[in-house]
């Protein structure tokens, strides 16, 4: 599913990593404190060997960073800590210099991104530019209007004093800024000395001494102590105590104050301000989709590897068969290879696109529909990475739960690589790692209401009869509404996938009727609008961005389904596995169907139930095979239950005998063996 | 929901362990090695104080074992490592002598449950009896009837020569085997000297020496390392080299093997031998439900107190609203904490009957409908275990994801309890150890096939004409199944709670049905019964048994509600539980009204989330009251987050600042401060 060029990249990388020892670990999971050193050790080899360099040093703005994005969806396959570290610490940082910074902050985007430059400088002196992002505070996450650490301008120095009012305020759950960060691309509320707040800014901040790793005077900074999850990284809080830090911090391509302190800015409103800032930050949310589907695969891949040779019960006494051959496990597991397929080429598409938005919108050319692209590309977004993600991690808990007790083996093969990212069965580690991205870098419950307000300001266009404003085409059927929302089931063959993609139609089209209705219902007893609003989402406007997150990955899917350069073979089992996401989707909103009218009597739902258990039935004799797909090299998947060679039980057998320690009494042994009564 | 009198129990225990400065942690997760140490000392510790022999010591079976239980519960929701470490190695072993062994096995009977003479036997010389229970293999878990491991009677010497015939056949996955237990209660297949195998019996096999805690010669025993959660217990394998244990080691209530080597026993086929011997592990289950629903219990304490104190957004610039003010929150949460009502209650009440009705079975008193009491209660366990663990894995999570990013805290005060139970947010470990329940004792796949094939040995009666055999009465409604089944929806009140009984009544019945004619049908195409069976779970038989269980919470709950004792505020808050648990249950299976045609139009959709949201809003004061009655007191729930003072930020605060190396420069800082370039 993804390009030739980007497999072999991917297995440059892998292939290298394994052939270097700091990569391989002992036989337990270390402290957390070891965690975090081996961490960020294995990110300065990660970066010395210049992996993404190669070849794109010249390249445009998109291909850079899409070789990027390929090189750190690899790094996040074999060791999620090594590639959020990078993320925030380079990646993200010099992003967000382009688009919020001017002229005086190149120099740090170019050793950002320039390869030679970023070795000298990230590498040689690392800790000069190695960064986190802070926005989230104590008291605020999602609500970013609300944070509350302020950055005052004191014309009298050319300084900005940044400061913390209260706990509240403290930035926390910052990634890197625990332990390791020298400096932080701070979000503050930006004051001028007559006392006037102009809203959320970024400001690049020193934060600890490059050459001891001591944190300058002014600031208190820790570490928040072990997570579920993705403990390499050192997630840190942050009290500013009248911090003083040069007016040049300021990232001031949209908005800037004077030597003297006046403010000046391209935006009308500090809502405006707020929008840009943050926007940028969407990067993130583009390369969380793409580690969520990876995560699928690897899943999924193990998943099915073990259902092929294990075995149990069968239909005489002396035969047994393969739990791949039952129904049921086929209807528990195949539904989620399916979404893994089409999640990962849908977000693979919309990546390009996203990165070429970008790269039009930092360019300064004008274009006319710059804005509608940008609010389009924000909708799909904030949709796509809650249902990737929770797509994820049920397709995670599915694969743990289908491989029985074997999949709650962790324990670690020595042979192996990187214990922190997927040992063992792997699927433990996966999920906790994994189970972070639900809510960071926007909680999916808030993201996805970003999406249905866009949805309803289309949907108002066509009650107003203008055109949707829509120029990646997600929405243009919403101008046939009228007629689609007319439609009746007529007994079609359900499996057909055009079929599946004009029943999705009529289902957006009902959701946003029916989320635009219950508001002006709300709105016609007097609510406000903040109230209404809220009152519309549950069964609704929520449900609304998902069904439409599931509407673009089957379209995008079926896209690369009737792509040319696809071989026949290949079509047919991609074409049966959107039919199977398709329907399993379909099953999950079935009594909408029934609820809007668009269907009665029995045979829809017998037909979309049947239509799953016939596509899991064809789709066996190849599960095997997409899973090889999907699964990356065995020294990178890292789970002793799904291992390629099929060989669940030697490798088993080695893992028990080969565990450190597993043979030994322990060295506590006396502390419980028996005691003369006058010694308790 | 618990008696008074179990309340005062339980609260005694948790006090004295808090008392107790063994139980108090650091503030780290400790290796797994010193997890598995302390978890042995607690343990030993745990029985030094008594707690069980405390005036149960004359009590008959059910008031001993429920009293048992409640304690066990306690301690499960302190530290589960410590309750499954002794519900495997000293109840579980009891139960199993007594229901399998005869008078020679009594004295080890007597020791597991008499007070003073456990803590003369099991603590002081703990180790002597200290056991496992062994029954799954490498290569088959569910299938039990496929184990492999081998038990030959040996006329000249009187013994009996266990052997693992290959890898395969390991014993693995035994909790306490990998480096505690003394004993095995070891299922093998026993063969007598003519090469008969007569099925799976259980052994008391002694496996180390209690004075060195050293394996004995002819096993090969180790510990199967880390796992994803529950990793103070010492899970393990073995392999048995032509192990040879005496002739009384085999548990001989229902079949014996004569001085001699004849095989004598009770039942006409190796089947009836198999569900015997293992009948007696239902306990587990029962033990594994009480629990479920306490984790549940935590899980939505802390996340309705959380959302009760967080803020976030509001109606105007200058005012936020807690986050259990929006309905998208209280719908997140409030269907969460219903079930937890109803399933604890359902739980607690079933719990005194299926101890009431293993102690008739115990008691060898011939009562007329014991088989079918026994079989009752056998299906009932068998869906229960499923719902609640699913349950309890969901509720976790939301609960977890509703908590945004502080629920993905780990990290410990030193101050609390139970480093392994419930640290910090408490949410991660909680999932991490919870999450074995799901497949282990009964994989939940496998386990409600027990209960559909039951229930359809119900729907064979009522079409033959003869009466449904439900002593405790769960499916008596069958006989009215042609009425039932005739029944359509008119627009009732669906928030009623009779109504929401007989809509459930429908779906058993419908279900039931459909599940049949699959099987009929299956049969006329000439498939196998195997095959049938198979091709019938999804959708069906699968669907079926968790609608029975769900259909059983509620009616169990309702009678509760309904009880003369029950305070009316109370009653008001239970009865609004009942309909939005009803409700939430309903709305699952939403499609199944449409497609059975029970319901047409959109009415029953559109009331149905009326009503789930109306009950959300009705129970929005109510809520932090209900959580505190399901909270345990804060040390034992012990999450910083879920405190039942409402100082969520002061708590975090002090959980940041005292967090052990929290404001420290890393030890490693000078490995990855800046060198110069030739050190490279």
């Amino acid at each position: 599913m993804a390009s030739d060029g980007v497999v072999v990249f991917q297995l440059k990388v892998w292939k290298t990593l394994e052939a270097d020892v700091l990569f391989h670990n002992g036989d337990k999971t270390h402290s957390v404190d070891e965690q975090k050193r081996l961490a960020m050790l294995q990110l300065v080899k990660y970066l010395q060997y210049k992996f993404y360099t190669d070849g794109v040093a010249n390249n445009n703005y998109k291909k850079k960073t899409r070789t990027m994005m390929d090189l750190n969806e690899a790094m996040a396959v074999l060791n999620l800590n090594i590639s959020v570290k990078f993320a925030l610490g380079v990646s993200l940082f010099a992003n967000a210099i382009l688009s919020l910074g001017t002229e005086r902050h190149l120099p740090l985007y170019e050793a950002a991104w320039r390869g030679e430059y970023v070795w000298i400088v990230t590498v040689v002196c690392l800790l000069q530019i190695f960064s986190c992002v802070a926005l989230t505070e104590v008291g605020h996450g999602s609500n970013t209007k609300k944070m509350r650490t302020t950055a005052t301008y004191d014309p009298c120095t050319h300084e900005f004093v940044v400061h913390t009012p209260d706990f509240q305020a403290a930035k926390c759950w910052i990634g890197n800024l625990g332990k390791t960060c020298t400096y932080a691309l701070l979000f503050a509320q930006l004051y001028t000395a007559d006392g006037t707040c102009h809203g959320l800014h970024g400001f690049v901040t020193p934060i600890r001494d490059p050459k001891t790793l001591l944190p300058f005077p002014g600031i208190i900074v820790g570490d928040m102590g072990e997570k579920t999850g993705l403990n390499g990284i050192d997630n840190g809080f942050i009290i500013f105590q009248q911090y003083r830090i040069p007016r040049e911090s300021l990232l001031n391509r949209l908005s800037d104050v004077t030597l003297d302190g006046e403010y000046e800015t391209m935006f009308t409103t500090p809502e405006q301000q707020l929008g840009a800032a943050l926007e940028n930050l969407s990067a993130a949310r583009v390369g969380i989709m793409g580690e969520g589907t990876n995560a699928c695969c690897s899943a999924v891949a193990i998943a099915v590897r073990y259902a092929a040779v294990r075995k149990q019960f069968g239909p005489s006494a002396d035969s047994e068969l393969p739990i791949l051959e039952y129904q049921l496990h086929q209807w528990r597991l195949f539904p989620y290879m399916a979404a893994t397929c089409a999640l990962k080429v849908f977000v693979a598409d919309f990546t390009d696109q996203y990165l070429e938005c970008v790269e039009r919108s930092n360019s300064g050319e004008s274009i006319e529909d710059l804005p509608a692209s940008v609010s389009e590309i924000h909708a799909m977004v904030s949709s796509t990475k809650p249902l990737v993600t929770w797509t994820c991690r049920d397709t995670i808990q599915e694969c743990r739960e289908a491989c029985g007790g074997h999949g709650f083996l962790k324990g670690f093969l020595a042979l192996y690589l990187f214990d922190i990212c997927v040992p063992s069965s792997g699927l433990g580690d996966l999920r906790n790692n994994f189970d972070a991205s639900v809510t960071y870098e926007g909680d999916n419950n808030v993201l996805v209401q970003q999406t249905s307000n866009w949805l309803l300001r289309q949907w108002a266009r066509v009650l107003d009869g203008s055109e949707v404003a829509s120029p990646y085409h997600t929405v243009n059927f919403l101008a046939d509404s009228a007629d689609i929302l007319k439609k009746k089931f007529r007994g079609q063959d359900v499996t057909n996938n055009e079929f599946i993609l004009d029943a999705y139609q009529w289902l957006v089209c009902w959701l946003l009727r029916e989320t635009h209705h219950r508001l002006m219902a709300s709105q016609e007893l007097g609510e406000d609008r903040f109230t209404a609003r809220n009152n519309a989402q549950v069964f609704r406007a929520r449900t609304l961005s998902l069904v439409y997150a599931e509407n673009n990955a089957l379209t995008y899917f079926w896209r690369r389904c009737n792509s040319r350069e696809l071989d026949g073979r290949v079509k047919a089992v991609l074409t049966k596995l959107h039919s199977l996401y398709g329907l399993w989707c379909l099953d999950k909103h079935l009594s909408t169907f029934y609820q809007g009218g668009y269907a009665t009597g029995s045979t829809l739902a017998d037909l979309v139930k049947e239509g799953i258990l016939q596509m899991c039935s064809q789709l066996k004799s190849e599960a095997v095979g997409v899973a090889d797909a999907l699964a990356p090299p065995d020294f990178v998947l890292n789970s002793v239950i799904g291992k390629s060679d099929g060989k669940l039980y030697d490798n088993l057998q080695a893992q028990f005998f080969h565990n450190s320690g597993a043979m030994e009494r322990p060295t506590w042994w006396s502390e419980i063996a028996p005691k003369p009564l006058s010694k308790l």
